[in-house]
């Protein structure tokens, strides 16, 4: 009863991670994930057993330099204390950048208003061993300028069904009352660039399907071989069938980068 | 007999690798090494079963930019496709770099005149997970002119039994004959740089004791937190005594950047 009477608080983390050695952001049953591997630290300072809700569940070996993850707590911690308990406990492999109390309903998912990913191909010849979990490496010819007038005809609202996995994720799977998502989405930003031996994919939208970016990626870097034309992704998008598009590119190569919530959701 | 007669040639390759994974340079019963690792792919290339001398054991952890290794084959095969073949087979945490035939008495550890390290210390409050393998992170205060005057004690001919593992390496326990190699070393380069966030220690000699360049940093750590004085360098060398020297920095800090051969060992 005392229990229940305790306020909760909200609690807002950026954390970054290197996604190689996990089956991904969400728990699953005997798989080391981001969000089971935090809930157990957050435990181990606190005793309370909460499941941190990610801005979005990354897949297995993708990375993020600044995920969102909320939850409430009873326990009564300053952000700073909280910050290095974690950073302490926590693999090296995971990092919380930022502890802070958030607005009592602050959902990291639901309120989330702008997401940001990058992809990044090496293009050199051999691939350094230590960029070798952070990139994808390719050395075909690419013609960039094509990869460039197909990833300008994504920017906008658009069906994305052709670039979504067929699969639903594996917790709709198992969830009866499961309907699939509207596969309506907006993307604000859209475009390759070179910087060095790095090819880098940035895009930015209010949400993405599952698989949306590395699909994205596989069907640009088709088009840069010149398998696909790059003014193809109109009629690509209007299939509404995942086979018209390319291929899924691989998780290593993708980067969550940052996570956008309105500016009343910032302070508490 | 045929086999016998046919001419093996000598070969030296330069490969970079991330060492986290491996148990070091040195082949051991039941443990995944880089020269293990290596002669495993020269075989399934030539069917040949040789063991690739590195110019020196690095130990669990420690990683290379361009380690030198060298080995003899029967088989006929141009440089540029034993360099592909290798890299089509090898993990991605190991590269060739490059693959050449050598003078035929060439050996990577006896011609081998210079070799340079690096080590890295994150200074930053906290590390980014992209960086964990590669750097030790060290937020205390550090003292850089202290270290600096104490890495420039160490330049010129000394004798580093202060600064050398204690126990022999395991391939030397077990050979009934093993004879302690001289203490004596010189080194030529000795200093500490900032460049951003990461502290960086290059050291370069004719060749280096085991453990060697981490027991320097190490000392040169308690040095820089004010825990033993920077003048206090010749008599730690003096002592000749491992315990009068500081603690043993970890190895995923530590980099071998080059090996240098004699000009005349370069072509063949």
């Amino acid at each position: 009863m005392a229990q229940a009477q305790t306020p909760s608080h909200t609690w807002k983390l950026t954390l970054a991670y290197d996604g190689t050695d996990y089956s991904g952001w969400q728990v699953q049953p005997r798989r080391r994930t981001i969000q089971g591997t935090l809930a157990d630290a957050l435990e181990q300072i606190t005793g309370e057993r909460v499941l941190p809700q990610g801005s979005g569940r990354t897949d297995a070996g993708v990375h993020a330099l600044a995920q969102v993850a909320s939850f409430a707590l009873r326990t009564n911690i300053p952000p700073e204390n909280l910050l290095r308990a974690l950073n302490r406990i926590l693999p090296a492999n995971i990092r919380i950048l930022h502890a802070e109390h958030a607005a009592e309903d602050f959902h990291a998912r639901h309120n989330a208003v702008r997401k940001a990913y990058e992809y990044r191909i090496y293009r050199g010849e051999i691939c350094p061993p230590f960029l070798a979990r952070y990139v994808f490496p390719l050395v075909w010819p690419l013609d960039l300028s094509a990869m460039n007038i197909a990833a300008a005809h994504v920017i906008g609202r658009h069906d994305f069904t052709s670039f979504a996995a067929t699969e639903p994720e594996l917790s709709q799977r198992e969830n009866p009352e499961f309907a699939p998502p509207s596969p309506l989405r907006t993307l604000a930003f859209s475009a390759w660039n070179v910087e060095g031996d790095i090819l880098i994919y940035r895009v930015t939208g209010e949400g993405f399907l599952h698989h949306m970016v590395r699909n994205l990626v596989g069907t640009f870097i088709d088009i840069g071989r010149g398998q696909i034309q790059p003014d193809a992704i109109p009629q690509i998008l209007a299939a509404k069938d995942r086979s018209a598009a390319g291929p899924t590119a691989p998780a290593r190569g993708l980067f969550l980068l940052s996570v956008e919530y309105p500016a009343t959701e910032q302070a508490c």
